[in-house]
């Protein structure tokens, strides 16, 4: 492990500069200060230089995902991470995050610079810089929903597998056959996920699935209007949606297409944010336990500053049935059960 | 939830009846104290009373896995689950099982009875009662390697897919084609896993899976007899193990077959048991870091008798490169690195 002499020799400045450099002492320029800091990263001091000042210090940087009120999939999430953190004497900065900030520092300089010893990473997509640069950071790192091979990286979630089994299940056992799925954007791994459990959920109930039925939107509810006139021709009697948000803009759709729901289609989204209650009819939905994701972001995060190196969490969703769903139309079919099903 | 008051009413007995039975007093039959913890079980009464009584015992109940010495696979599991109790002031007992224990008393009222507010559950087979029970409980319950739906149950492990992707890799760089697999028991969740790894790992680099060369062993040393000669037939010049043990006997029966590790046929565990750098040539191996396993499944435990539904959490494997493993024979391969190789 490199010492500030390594650092002070390598760049062949005093070793009273690098202290200066690593502390944030105002009386050296701007440059020297970087050029210190990149060099104690790349030499690999910087994450023990943090855990060795017992700095309690973490962040949750924010992109791309909504979180200033409790109608928004982040809000519970950063509210279960600072109660965790709370309760262990850590300091929590939340920080929105974007392209240029990311492009204008490197992760791992800014984690040192500003003496956080992990991170926790919300809504960020594959494409990102600061992703890119998590396959080889060597600062403690949590991400949300996307998973990555580095030991210094761990990945918390809700089990998507099970959860598209809970919508699955109830759809079949309600008669259900041309079930469709509008999933979220391409370009995320719980949208794989999503497709890969339907595929096998639908085997496991014996359905076929129609590859006209199984369609990519976005995370938003406007994405329904490209797909719902074609699930309908393709004789979709349930939609199961890989959000909340997309199950209202599903809904809405069918509506203005004259359809009623459940009667004619069936509608399930996914997270149960809390608008899946006050939609008319109240949707039924995968939920997702926000306060807890967060909670266990933060205790992987510790986890992972102590050197366990734990991979994967996954919390197990539940489905929470409402009135969006009933049997399929045209047939006999079995009742569906009216309470929560929990596996 | 289940009273005092509504045990009493259905078994038609004084609540002082059930008072005493529930809290072991000798003044009442053994039957009656029977009767008393099964109706509370049936009730749902018996976790929150242990919940509320602010109990922090907790059991590690051990079958078929050894734990007595450091050489062996169970006992540093329990070493980190112990740590971690005792930091968050949790009283552990640990307690050998079998199939007579587990036929005499359900899993529930054995927890009930024994004060017990949760269960890590070391070693136990798919056949076992005592899991098919797991399946029905509302006792919060960690199992290592098996996986369960139930929302109380939550599961801790190593990440096979990483591991035996580790494993080929090393073996895929060495230009090795023709790689085996002994695999463990076929009873086992973790062989599954294995198995599915070791197909999705080979497509990954381009191979070639021979079935003659993929094989069910079981996690003994002497399963290796049975295998290796017929491994040999069929041209292979690696085999991946799926434990220590296993990879022991394997090098045992190509010593005795008059092969060379790792100049004729390289051999890879998984584990990294003490004696794996023991023996002769020092054994490449995937490691399972047994502390974390223990201190992660306590944390699960923990967050299970919070109420935080996880369902799983796996751990990172790592590759320790010792000796025996090499470049394939009869061909110019690149050569293979010399340190540990992480994800």
């Amino acid at each position: 492990m490199a010492t500030i002499k390594d650092i002070a020799k390598k760049l062949g400045i005093a070793t009273s500069t690098v202290s200066k450099g690593l502390n944030g002492a105002k009386d050296i320029s701007e440059e020297t200060r970087q050029l210190v800091l990149d060099t104690a990263v790349e030499m690999g001091y910087a994450v023990k230089r943090v855990q060795r000042k017992g700095t309690h210090k973490v962040c949750i940087l924010i992109e791309n995902m909504e979180y200033n009120s409790i109608d928004q999939f982040g809000y519970e999430i950063i509210v279960g991470f600072k109660l965790a953190a709370a309760r262990r004497h850590f300091d929590v900065t939340v920080l929105p995050t974007n392209l240029n900030m990311q492009a204008e520092e490197k992760y791992d300089s800014f984690m040192l610079k500003n003496g956080f010893c992990g991170a926790f990473l919300l809504g960020f997509s594959l494409h990102d810089d600061y992703i890119a640069q998590v396959h080889k950071t060597s600062v403690p790192t949590v991400l949300f929903d996307n998973v990555i091979q580095n030991r210094h990286v761990g990945s918390v979630g809700t089990d998507g597998f099970e959860g598209i089994e809970l919508a699955v299940r109830l759809l079949a056992d309600g008669g259900h056959k041309r079930i469709a799925l509008l999933n979220g954007a391409k370009n995320s791994m719980v949208t794989q996920e999503r497709h890969d459990a339907f595929l096998e959920s639908m085997e496991r109930h014996k359905l076929t699935v129609d590859p006209a039925l199984v369609q990519n939107g976005w995370f938003v509810a406007d994405c329904a209007k490209q797909h719902v006139a074609h699930f309908l021709e393709h004789g979709a009697t349930a939609i199961v949606c890989a959000s909340d948000l997309i199950a209202s803009g599903v809904i809405a759709e069918l509506k203005r297409l004259g359809k009623r729901v459940p009667e004619d289609v069936s509608v399930i989204g996914f997270d149960d944010l809390p608008i899946a209650q006050h939609l008319c009819p109240a949707l039924t939905t995968v939920r997702q336990d926000r306060v807890s994701l967060g909670k266990s972001a933060f205790m992987l995060l510790e986890e992972l500053i102590g050197g366990v190196s734990i991979g994967k969490l996954l919390l197990r969703p539940e489905l929470i049935i409402r009135e969006s769903t009933g049997p399929c139309p045209e047939k006999e079919a079995p009742k569906i059960p009216q309470k929560s099903l929990y596996f």
